[in-house]
C-alpha cells in the first residue's frame, strides 16, 4: 500500500537535493544578517590588528635596554612621553629611551617590546625598569590575529552574534547570503478549526500550521501559512498549486495516513514525482515527499507530536541540504533513568525530559500535544535496537 | 585599586535583582510570541482532545460484542455507517452494532472501544471482527492529553515553536509576556571607528557594539546601539545619561581597565551605586556594574573575546534573573584532546573547538577576534583547578 523507505534510504535520497536546486544569493547588511546562511566564504580584506600594538599598560622600549636589569639594578630610561590610543605615536625610540603605552596603543618605531607597568617605576622624566623583557614581549603583532586573505568564515555558516562581531572587525558590512527558502504551509482536515475561532466538539484546533511556521522561521526560512483546507481534493489541489508557485517547498500536514481521505498523494502525483510514501520511523510513518521541477511537496503526519518529529529530523535535513548549511553535530549526553523497551523494525524518536542529567521518556500517544510542552529533546533508537537499560549513556537531540 | 569579587559573590549579588526591578508585562498574539518570556503560567481552558476519539482507523463497537471472537469464529456486527471526521456521529451503538471510524473520529455514544481495521473484514452491511478488544482500547479519552485548568507552560518559559503549537492547540492566542528588557549599548575608546568607515592605522573597528546588539536580541531583548564615544568623560556621561533614561540596562564596552582613561567608574558613581569593580574570572577581570534606581550600568572589557565571555556568562545571568527565565542547564560533554594547564586564583573561560566529541582549546590573547570565528563553545575551569588532562570528560557551554 505504502512505498516505505528507511532513514538510510532517505539520507541517500536527499544527497542529490543540493544539485537539484541552487538557491539564489542576496547581499545583506550585517545589521540584518543574523541567522542567515553564508553563500560565499568570508575572506579577510586586511591583517588584524593591522599594526603592532601593546597588550598591556606599560612602557615601550628596546628590549636590549632591559638586559640584566633587576629590582636592585634597574635600567634607567629617558621617558619621551605617552602613546595616545588610536593615534600614530610621534616618537622614534632610540637606545636608552622609553615611552608610556596603554593597552592597545601602537608601538612607536624603534621600540620592540613593552615592559609591564608593574615591573617599572615612574621617576619624573625617567622610568626605572626592574625586569628584563624579550623582543616582542607584551606585543600583538600586526597580523597575529587575522592574516589578510585568510578564510575567516566558511560558506554554509549560519550567522550568530559572534560572527557579526568578526564581520564588523574586518569591516565587511555587506555579505552574500543564500536567499531565504520560502516555505508554504497548509493544514488539511475537516476536523480542523483556527485557534482564533471557537472549537465545538468534535473539532480540533490547527496546531501544526502554527508550529511549522514558527519552526521554519527559527531555522532561517520564510514561512507562509495558507490556512486550513477541508478534505476536498480539488480545494486542496488549488491551494497547493498556489503555494507551490509562491514557494520553494510546500508542507502539508494531515491527510497523509492510509485512511480513505488521503488526497495528498494524488495531488503530489499531479504536480510531480513522488519520491517516497512512508518512512520507517516512529512516530512519523505517514510522511511523503515529491519533487516538482526543483521544488518539493512534503506531506507530514497530522498528529502534532509526529509532525514535530518529522519536521525536526526529516524536513530540517532537507533545508540544511538546500542551504548547504554547515551543521552542528554537537549533542547532549545523559543517563537513562529507566528501562525502555522497543520493538525492532522502525527507528524510533522518543520525546524525553532531562532532570539533572538523567533522561526520562515521556510516554505519549502521537496525537498528544501536552508532551510538546514537557519535552527537553528526543532520543533516537535505531531500527534494530530493542531498548535501553537504566544507567546507559545516551545522546539527546534538542 | 579594584574592588574585585568572585563569581560566587556575583551570583549572590544578583539574587536580589529580580526584586529590585519587576518588568511590566504585555499581551502578545501567538503569531509574534517567539522567544518571549511568559509572565504568567499558561493554564489550559479546556480538556484535550475534548471528546473521546479513536486513535486508529477501524470500527467503533461495544467491547462485550467482541468477547472470545477469533479468525475462525468472528463476531458478526451490523454496520450502521461511517463516522465523519470533525462531525458529531449521528449514531447510537446498540448491542451487535458497529460503525466505521477513522483515526481522530469522535466515538459514537453506546460504543466503548475501537477494533483496528486490520482485525476486521468488511462484508457489505456487516463487519466481521477477528480479535477481541477491551473497553477503552484504541481510544484517546476526552481529558487524556490535557486536563482543564492544568498548568501547561510555566511562568518564565521562553517560547519556542513547540510552545506555540501547544498554545494554538488550547486556543490561547493572546499571552502575557514580560516586556522586552531594553538595553542601550555604548562603545568607548579613542581608537574605535565604525565598521562602515575606513580604518586608518592605528584605529580599530567597533566589534563589541555589533556583537552585543545581536547577542541581546538573540536573547529576547531590545538592543539599541548608541555608537562610539571617544575617551572624554563628559561626552560619555551625556550618552550614558540618555541611554540610561531610555533603557533598563546600559552596556558600556571598553574603558574599564585600570588604565588612565578609565572614566566608566566615575560615571557610574555619578548615576548610582557601584556594586563591584572587577570580577575574578579570566578573561573578563575588568568588568564593573552599578545600580541606578532599579536600572543597571555594566562595564564590559574592550577586548572582543573578553567582552563576549562577560556577556555570555555574566550579563546573560542578569538578564535571566530580570526576566525570571527558566534556564536550561543542559550542556554538552566532550573529551579533552590535550593537556591544559591553568594558574590557580581566577575562574577561567576557555574558548574551545569540538571535533567529533574531542575538545581542543583555542589559545588566543583576549584581544583576538579570530577565535570568535572558530570557537564552538567554552569550558569553565574553576578557581582552584590547576588544569585538565587529556582524556578527561568536561562540559562545554555554548
Amino acid at each position: 500500500m505504502l512505498k516505505v523507505i528507511t532513514l538510510e534510504e532517505f539520507i541517500k535520497l536527499i544527497e542529490n537535493i543540493k544539485e537539484l536546486q541552487e538557491l539564489q544569493e542576496e547581499i545583506i547588511d550585517i545589521d540584518r544578517i543574523y541567522n542567515r546562511v553564508l553563500s560565499k566564504d568570508i575572506i579577510s580584506p586586511c591583517d588584524l590588528p593591522g599594526f603592532n600594538r601593546s597588550s598591556v599598560d606599560g612602557y615601550a622600549v628596546k628590549a636590549n635596554d632591559t638586559y640584566l636589569c633587576s629590582d636592585s639594578m634597574p635600567s634607567v630610561l629617558k621617558l619621551l612621553g605617552e602613546v595616545k590610543i588610536g593615534e600614530i605615536p610621534p616618537f622614534v625610540i632610540s637606545e636608552g629611551e622609553a615611552v608610556y603605552i596603554p593597552t592597545g596603543g601602537m608601538l612607536p618605531s624603534g621600540a620592540d617590546a613593552v615592559v609591564m607597568i608593574e615591573d617599572s617605576e615612574d621617576a619624573f622624566n625617567e622610568v626605572l625598569i626592574n625586569k628584563p623583557v624579550a623582543k616582542g614581549e607584551n606585543l600583538v603583532m600586526s597580523d597575529e590575529d587575522v592574516v589578510k586573505n585568510e578564510v575567516l568564515l566558511k560558506k554554509g555558516t549560519t550567522i550568530k552574534p559572534h560572527h557579526i562581531g568578526v564581520l564588523a572587525g574586518i569591516g565587511v558590512t555587506e555579505v552574500c547570503v543564500k536567499e531565504k527558502i520560502k516555505i508554504g504551509i497548509v493544514s488539511t482536515g475537516d476536523e480542523l478549526v483556527s485557534p482564533y475561532s471557537s472549537c465545538p466538539v468534535p473539532k480540533v484546533r490547527d496546531i501544526n500550521g502554527f508550529y511549522l511556521k514558527s519552526a521554519v522561521e527559527e531555522d532561517g526560512c520564510e514561512g507562509r501559512y495558507y490556512g486550513i483546507v477541508s478534505d476536498n481534493k480539488e480545494k486542496l489541489n488549488e491551494v497547493v498549486k498556489v503555494a507551490l508557485n509562491e514557494n520553494n517547498i510546500v508542507l502539508i500536514s494531515g491527510g497523509s495516513s492510509a485512511g480513505n481521505k488521503d488526497f495528498t498523494i494524488d495531488i503530489m502525483e499531479r504536480h510531480g514525482k513522488v519520491l517516497f510514501h512512508g518512512l520507517a520511523i516512529k512516530p512519523g510513518k505517514p510522511t511523503l515527499m515529491s519533487e516538482c521541477n526543483g521544488k518539493y511537496i512534503i506531506g507530514l503526519p497530522g498528529h502534532p507530536l509526529s509532525c514535530a518529529v518529522v519536521y525536526k529530523f526529516i524536513v530540517k535535513k532537507i533545508l540544511d541540504k538546500m542551504y548547504g548549511r554547515i551543521t552542528d553535530d554537537i549533542n547532549t549526553e545523559g543517563t537513562m533513568g529507566v528501562n525502555y523497551h522497543k520493538a525492532r523494525g522502525r527507528e524510533e524518536y522518543l520525546p524525553v525530559k532531562i532532570e539533572e542529567g538523567v533522561i526520562y521518556p515521556l510516554y505519549a500517544k502521537s496525537s498528544a500535544i501536552s508532551v510538546l510542552s514537557k519535552a527537553d529533546g528526543f532520543i533516537k533508537l535505531p531500527r534494530d535496537c530493542e531498548g535501553i537499560e537504566k544507567g546507559e549513556k545516551i545522546i539527546v537531540m534538542r
